[in-house]
């Protein structure tokens, strides 16, 4: 199904995969910046042709049956770079995932794995 | 990855799926209508505390490397119910696939197969 | 602010003006169908380099102090038309306003009154 | 229309409106920071009940006949708060314009000049 034809690799060599910065560990329910972005280390295309439309972020809280989907941040092409800062909170260990959009490549998913201490 | 989190299921037994209802057979780049919804057979609950935020609609063209993202439906509960007819075309035989997501339930997909003629 | 920049008209001669096509009377709290859409009379083109990128369907309740948002489309061009068909209800006499964006000429709106009753 | 029902204020008193943060004077076509935020000064509740849903940026060119959207931010309630950072580039003078939304008190505005150098 989707996860099928959801793409990853390493950003350092595959300029589409989003990438999460932030802290590896942070206090249960305190807010934290991240960054999330596609294009870190190698540059994507921002063009009208050529673009990340959008990435969407979501939290698999460990142990939890169900996504979390934290937010979603949609991009017009030229105008604006596929980077976010967004301010978000964890109650659990949790895996956070971003979904990436190129409108001629498809999605692409990264992760990072979040330590949330009591 | 997110893959391992979406869910899924038969929409009549399940109430979270997002059904594609439409024709099995279109003309290659004619416009055609699909219909999707979720809680076609059993209605989700549609309150401020739990209902479906949203549906996105992609399409994966038989043999083809990358995955198309066709739209995004986003509903505000209690004021409209996740059921769109959206008008859309196809190139070539391929998969649709709807991606819906429950503020409680997380993430759930459905999908239909559309022969494309020449 | 805003406002001064958002362009309407009339749309059987200018294709951008949204176009909300639904019942004039309806009965409160009742799910019913609306059209909304873009280039009903006259097409807008739907390429990459020009497009309608999105509606987005509010409702203003009469004498209510804060207006309601409905629902929001996001359409990838060449895959999808810019035309939804969606289910709402109303509680109040409104007037809906469908607000649209195409990525040259910019945010266009149009509306409807819809009467409602007990 | 629309433009009607979009308040504003000054952000240090009232919460719900969205404000921007960045240089008052960038030069042409380089990228740049800015901070879209409401609640800076007096937070806004973040509850399932009561949230700030989304915040939308335009750009509008001193002189050109159509306004831009730069970027388009989904929040979901308690999992983030409604503040983001941003890379973006104008080509002319501008007002960036912030619309936001409050699922309670509807449609918010604030605005930016900033002065492009070349
Ligand atoms: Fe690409
Ligand atoms: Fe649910
Ligand atoms: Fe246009
Ligand atoms: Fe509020």
């Amino acid at each position: 199904m989707i996860g099928d034809f959801v793409k990853t690799g390493d950003f350092k060599g595959e300029k589409h995969v989003p990438v999460i910065c932030g802290p590896d560990k942070v206090k249960k329910g305190e807010w934290f910046e991240v960054e999330v972005s596609v294009g870190k280390e190698i540059p994507h295309p921002n063009t009208v042709e050529h673009h990340i439309a959008w990435i969407e972020l979501y939290a698999m809280p460990e142990g939890a049956p169900y996504i979390l989907r934290i937010g979603r941040y949609d991009f017009s092409p030229t105008l604006e770079e596929p980077i976010v800062k967004v301010k978000i909170k964890l109650e659990k260990n949790s895996k956070l995932i971003a979904l990436s959009y190129c409108n001629i490549h498809g999605l692409w998913e990264g992760t990072k794995d979040v330590v949330v201490e009591e």
